[in-house]
């Protein structure tokens, strides 16, 4: 303990820097936070966020259902719950997931505020300072920022336009066992990855889950677009062939509303134990309207056809986003093409710096948001992520346009005067490690730098 | 990582046992869990949960509102929002907290799942692993909850009818000190104490900060209860009189319904910077629904008067309480008088085990919590925690009668036959604490153990 008060009242300095807790120091602001203030100006076609288009649900309905809910049953929906959640509405999870092939009992689910807590929760029962969790390169960017949190060390496995490579995980299993490491989980978004847009062929999906069985290790599958496929049925989740070896992670705010905050994990008997001791340490309880209103929309609203409305509308908007970027950006620039989900993944050409041209891009009034984010070795610096999920069509066709003439006044002056300041110090290091990708096959696309460990 | 996949598929082992973190060790569910499912059949009284009267609110008036809030605004309510809060929300909280002599900018607050969220994000930005945090005994089983499990070792201060005492905080303080323990914060609940019943005196208020103040620790005030006191007007708040040397915690979990889940933290800008980077690792962003939903309420419904409303109902509910109390228990029990609030703290004659107690007033069909569940350290096996905010007051009335037969019948058994069976290994520790302190001042009623250190 200090020996004095901090005496700095008013200091723009935190008089308790030097109290924190050790997992604290790795919780900083993003650097382009400002930036995406800035992008939230209307005259400004942001690609950058992953807000759904919630306008496209009928909101009277739902409204009269939510007044409903609390005039009819308000003293059980404005009350505390159980730390599980609602018996009633894990059972409704049970028929959502079925769509995916999975078979579980309602008591296998437990809901969460999001799957993002479900992804802290899953941490915090599982990570250790300086545990190994294995991840796709690029990651999810929210998930990346919870491990980290929690001390663990991120090491990615590479991808392809068919997802995850087996080899290289199998690869990176061995070498981490050769080097004594404790490997918790592998994290994997396997349908319509965020952000790399692509999907786990089904083919690969036996293979990574064999690699997985055969090394003893958990797999976390966090599937929040499984259901927003644009050409065929939902693939057969990891989950429905492995209850035991597999924690599913679900989410209502892609197919009903996000400001809702329901997601879930399903998982074997033992951890889900530990997560609801987790989850009453955290929050005592999930919001039992919240809960109550996802319920009774499963229960009476035509969910199947709203999630048909849905696929149809970004179907459309990604479309839109692939036909422009076609049409429109220069030689060297490629991108993914998503079956489904929010996402595009895109590689600059040589030598570009995606946060170096994020301050252009948003004068040119477009924003996206840079690779190095979704990386937690500082590659990913020549590549951006792309979503179409909230503009109209229109809107991101002109996106897409203001974005494309930044690349190529970016490519110009890269011509004429060399490498593009890298506009960060961790962007840099991954800059030629992705370069080392250019030109390949378009297995190369995606994970520029191959496995790599936090320093 | 372990060599072989786990094979005991379908076995009651949890095959994931040895791969937790350290931390999830502590999270073990409580022993009276099962009982707690029996104590909720409707012919049980239970003085066990903590659960507001919800039935008292508007709730005609509450569900229009929420009809019209995502009719009319679904496309913001329904959404994602950001880590901090709703401004709206945040400039409403500051209002309500000026009713305790607080000055807060909404740009201090962040919004929390509950305040239970904000104990969690407190304690994980400033909890290395054996740390100690000082806490009144007994203490919020919730905040014992969470902080074990982030294995902080919790120290209690005692108590007396005037709440934490003074002289026994400065001497835990320089006794840890001598012992080099790091001390995070100090924990408290200062008016209408959870379980104690008990509130902070104004005159110690200002020497508890003083304390905190010379010995620079930080102070946590959690202040669910603080507008729900009977007799005068609220308490001025630790929070007013030290804006910089205090993280308030504030709820509407008891003045408006805590199936919203919102509370709130106010910080000093550092703290509060990394509170807000923890709640997006944690659950990246609040409902939307829940936030704009006490938004609304605080701007259209009288909430002033609907708090005099639970301010009444609960006052009628501890008279009737108190009352019994006074007229059928056996001499020899003690008991705090609440002056708001939802709880009696009370102390069994010596030699009785209120946790050995539990099955029998089960059977009797009347339900309380154990004191021990209040400690970290094994104490207040001879207390228990009576609460009378949701039961009717005829039914308060019979409760404790069926609660003093079960204690008469337990004396006499006692006398006949010596000590009960403490019913729990850690129970018995607290029982020869609690029983030293019999007999003594009023002073001695709440903190029978002093001060101890989890082992």
């Amino acid at each position: 303990m200090a020996s004095d008060h901090p005496v700095s009242h008013g200091s723009l300095l935190d008089p308790y820097v030097d109290r924190y807790a050790a997992r604290a120091r790795g919780m900083i602001a993003s650097e382009i936070r400002a930036l995406f203030a800035v992008a939230a100006r209307p005259e400004i076609v942001s690609l950058a966020g992953g807000m759904p288009y919630i306008t496209a649900l009928p909101l009277d309905a739902v409204g009269e259902m939510a007044g409903q809910l609390v005039s009819d049953r308000g003293a059980i929906a404005l009350q505390y719950g159980s730390g599980q959640g609602d018996p009633g509405l894990r059972e409704g999870i049970c028929e959502v997931m079925s769509l995916e092939g999975i078979r579980a009992h309602a008591d296998e689910v437990i809901v969460t505020v999001g799957s993002q807590q479900a992804l802290d929760l899953i941490t915090r029962i599982f990570v250790d300072p300086g545990d190994v969790i294995l991840a796709e390169g690029p990651s999810y960017v929210g998930a990346l920022g919870t491990f980290t949190s929690y001390q663990a060390r991120v090491v990615h496995v590479p991808m392809d336009d068919d997802g995850l490579i087996p080899e290289a995980l199998d690869e990176t299993i061995t070498r981490l066992a050769a080097e004594r490491r404790r490997v918790k989980f592998l994290y994997t978004v396997p349908s319509f990855h965020n952000p790399a847009g692509v999907t786990l062929s089904a083919e690969r999906r036996t293979r990574v889950l064999n690699i997985c069985q055969r090394a003893g290790l958990l797999v976390i599958e966090d599937n929040p677009y499984g259901l927003l496929g644009f050409e065929a049925d939902p693939e057969r989740a990891l989950r429905a062939n492995d209850p035991h070896g597999v924690v599913y992670l679900g989410t209502f705010s892609k197919t009903i509303a996000p400001g809702l905050r329901v997601g879930w994990a399903v998982a074997p008997p033992g951890i889900r134990d530990k997560l609801v001791l987790a989850a009453e340490a955290a929050v005592l309880c999930h919001s039992s309207l919240s809960q109550l209103m996802v319920r009774e929309y499963l229960a009476t609203q035509p969910w199947r056809e709203q999630v048909k409305t849905f696929r149809e509308l970004y179907r459309e908007r990604r479309d839109a986003m692939l036909d422009t970027l076609g049409a429109v950006m220069p030689e060297g620039c490629r991108w993914t093409r998503p079956g489904g989900g929010f996402y595009v993944w895109l590689q600059l050409p040589p030598g570009l710096n995606a946060k170096a041209m994020l301050p252009r891009a948003i004068s040119a009034r477009v924003a996206y948001v840079p690779g190095t984010g979704f990386y937690a070795d500082g590659s990913g610096a020549d590549c951006l992520r792309l979503s179409y999920c909230f503009p109209e069509p229109a809107r991101i066709r002109e996106g897409v346009r203001r974005l494309a003439e930044v690349v190529g006044t970016d490519m110009e002056i890269h011509a004429t005067f060399g490498a593009m300041p890298p506009g960060g110090g961790a962007g840099s290091a991954g800059t030629g490690a992705g370069s080392a990708g250019t030109g390949a096959g378009p297995g190369d696309l995606i994970g520029p730098a191959g496995a790599g460990t936090v320093s």
